[in-house]
């Protein structure tokens, strides 16, 4: 594969993202590669006169590879945009690691030479397709790279709620919410709500009560080509489902969430240096091992 | 301590808990005490023609004890309303074991007999005293007996916030929320949300973070006679301040919520024939010890 | 598939498991089955007039289907024994429910009844196969079907361990021990030390880090096909690697211990009657939902 | 309080902290203190010509101030021979941070300044005092700053025991153990299994199910002058009790196991310069919060 065509997504309100986005456009312009934004970012990184504008929505179109500019945030908004064009997308942080843009604007040339010398690696991410059901129509239907998220709008209140996997009833709960998750999630907010890492290559569905009334509850992963039914108790106040903390619906009584597998993955590029557990280590800081402290006694210590 | 004169306040939603208010106090009279109710209670469970009715501001002015009949949380909201006048509670649940209102109304008459008759214990129960403080005023103040929480009322955000204990900066997080609770509090939300298990008479404040973004943020407790302030970094959306999932405030940027031990704590009043330890074995189900299943071969298994 | 031979694995030290074993005898005779057991349990179940006897280690030999009357104990030491053999495995248990045993006794006919006439589902439950490498020659391989366990066997002390996967360094750690599990261990051992509920159709290996050193590692679950491998640091204690919690190895310096997939898989039958998250529920006590606890003054509350 | 007669304890095995003494003692002679170190350390830290030197279980007394020079396992290990003198001790890590040594050589003239011109703050650290009854003997009486452990001596094998608080049944549980610890020990073994950080200052002691086979265990803060007594159930394998990871003593069927504040405290003296949420913040990397990571689409989002 050779990437002929870029397309580049940046954060606009970052000025760094946005200098990084006008030495790459230099960068790759002068290795012969055609380059293409948004008008928006064309204006604010000085790169109009460099580059083909196009719309967001149609940005992707006949691109070979979208580079995003920005953090993992900007990331996961871009693939609710590209996911269905099956072109890759290579993530660059401007600031610290991602979990999604491992290539920091310091190495991103000599990264990105190996990857368009034909050195990288493509790893297929699994989304979900989140649809809610009101009297026998689909009246929201998104993808999600991350998680879709079930919780309540308002103070101090549970969110009771039943769980069905095709169509075989599995719990019902009260918590303060329900986390949905791709394995790619399971580092986002699934973990800071007590969930397990899920290496991106599972094919597993992750469910992650928040706070739940019942400690036996723990988060339960299923296969990948399961249906999660979550159907949420009546109450007086407003119940949302959020995708990937970014879009939200609002939730009305006997509404029914459906949540499965896309058929659409996301195709990450990934440069050949890195791998999924360099990048788990350095962002949980994994790395630290405290010296040994050994008593002066001769006996054996824990701490 | 004689009880003459005694207070009902009931859950009056429950059917339940007004036979129970009224059959007590038809108990309570003919034993020659003086039962006060509020008018709607009266009313409702059929009992003005024998009782005092006072409004449910005053209800428990000049009452040797108060007895709530409902769930747990009838007594939490009964303890805002009385705290003040030192007056002990005792709880009778209408149906499940409570944490607080210990007492079934099925041994309801036995166990009062056992108090009536001066064998009880009374424990003090430490409440929160909740401030917040805008521009140099402070703009509400209210008790808690279980918890004080912050935390954001938007979707899928994260509250960041500062917390310091007397003065001294402790750390400063992103979470979906943080619980300060009373060792009472602390079989309530804070448990949910991975907090430890505290015994009443502990003269301490845990402050239980809810799913921090920081892995090695850990429920923490702190001594009794601590100031604990809390500032919210400035968001664009709305921030909350709620008391025993009850009561509540909308915060502001720039305000500061302080949480101490309030002057008052609350006097609970306990048959002698349950102990803390029991009703918590209960309410958590750690009775059951699965049969050793031991296999075949003899060798040592583990489950 | 007809189950002309059934082989009987029984717990020999438990009576009740004895007396089901002879009535299960008696009522397959009836129906046509051959019946095998070994001629310890045919002696202690008075069934050796009706059954063929086989040493345990060729009990599987020819059968079409092997019961396991016992506790998951029993079951999963006879899925040791007859992995190879690839007869379906059916577990009857005694007493209480179990994971893997999810008959009752008290059922066992009926439940049967359906077995026998086609109604049955057939599960492949992963198995791993685990080595341990020293000085180049595998001095130790096993199969387990929950769990292999390094930990230490002495005294307050921790291990110190590296993980690699698929010769991919993950992570260095100190910490009590660690479990790698399949999703039939994941509600085991893997369970108490903080992890995750995997699906048993999961391909899917989880590490479990038992009270590690370091508070963000966490669960990570990672791909069947994935080869672990687990070097402990050199220490003057003895470290030990378990399986299922009833097979042992000690382990020297500079062991290496490799666990993957086992090529054979453990085929379960299960009864139509059954589904996992019924299992479950009942196993993790998620029936309970308390009632709701409305307070008198009509605020929304938490508990 | 003046110092005028300092005794050093030293981790004899490191270099650096051999260095640290022998750099402190020339400090402190030249300031007029009388230092005493015991005849091993004296000769390895070629300080035998300056010091007075002493049996290491004698060292203590008649010190005005014991200086522990060494990790928090060398401090733990002094706690247990001089706790009973009275004489306060003053941590310096002759590496790293540590939660109880938590002058690090690099300050430490700077700090010791401070100290000893008056600037200081002394803290008394609750003790546990664990004893082991057999047949109505006393059998095993020791101290532990951090924490008592009971736990099974055995490959993969479950402890399982009954807690009774003050004579009251508190819980009976199998797990891979139990630990009992100070607020000190919060932040050692029992933070690894799950426990909360107790402020030192408390008056409580902790109790933490370690890998407890009922999920709803949890752990549990008691009051500090409450008796905890641990019965093991028969086994027939070794159960142990260990003390701050560094004692043992192995149990006995019918052994009773009680654990109560020490009726001495530990004197710790702190430079005015440390509080204990810095130590804690630095020792849990609390510091770090990652940026804010905002999409480009203006929407709010979690991570």
């Amino acid at each position: 594969m050779t990437f002929d065509t870029i397309g580049i997504i940046t954060k606009r309100s970052d000025p760094k993202a946005l200098k990084a986005t006008e030495d790459l456009t230099t960068w790759l312009q002068r290795r012969g590669h055609t380059v293409t934004v948004t008008e928006e970012v064309g204006r604010a990184a000085n790169v109009t006169d460099r580059t083909v504008t196009r719309p967001q929505e149609e940005i992707a179109h006949g691109q070979d590879l979208m580079i995003v500019i920005g953090g993992d945030g900007t990331f996961i908004a871009a693939a609710r945009i590209i996911d269905a064009h099956s072109t890759p997308l290579l993530g660059i942080n401007r600031g610290r690691l991602g979990f999604l843009t491992e290539i920091p604007t310091d190495t991103m040339f000599a990264d990105l030479e190996d990857v368009l010398a034909g050195r990288y690696r493509i790893e297929d991410r699994m989304m979900l397709s989140v649809s809610v059901v009101r009297d026998g129509n689909v009246i929201y239907r998104r993808r999600a790279l991350n998680d879709a998220v079930v919780h309540i709008g308002a103070l101090a209140r549970m969110l009771e709620f039943v769980v069905a996997i095709d169509d075989q009833f599995v719990f019902r709960s009260r918590a303060d919410g329900l986390i949905v998750a791709t394995p790619t999630g399971s580092t986002a907010y699934a973990l800071s709500a007590g969930g397990p890492i899920m290496h991106p290559a599972l094919d597993a569905i992750l469910l992650v009560p928040v706070c739940p009334h019942t400690l036996t509850n723990r988060p339960i992963a299923v296969p990948g080509d399961g249906c999660v039914e979550i159907n949420v108790m009546p109450q007086d106040v407003s119940q949302l489902l959020t995708l990937d903390g970014q879009q939200g619906c609002s939730l009305q009584e006997e509404d029914r969430i459906l949540i499965r597998r896309s058929v659409h993955s996301l195709k990450v590029l990934h440069s050949p240096n890195k791998n999924h557990y360099d990048v788990l280590r350095r962002k949980l800081s994994w790395g630290e091992i405290p010296e040994n402290d050994i008593p002066p006694l001769g006996q054996p210590i824990r701490k």
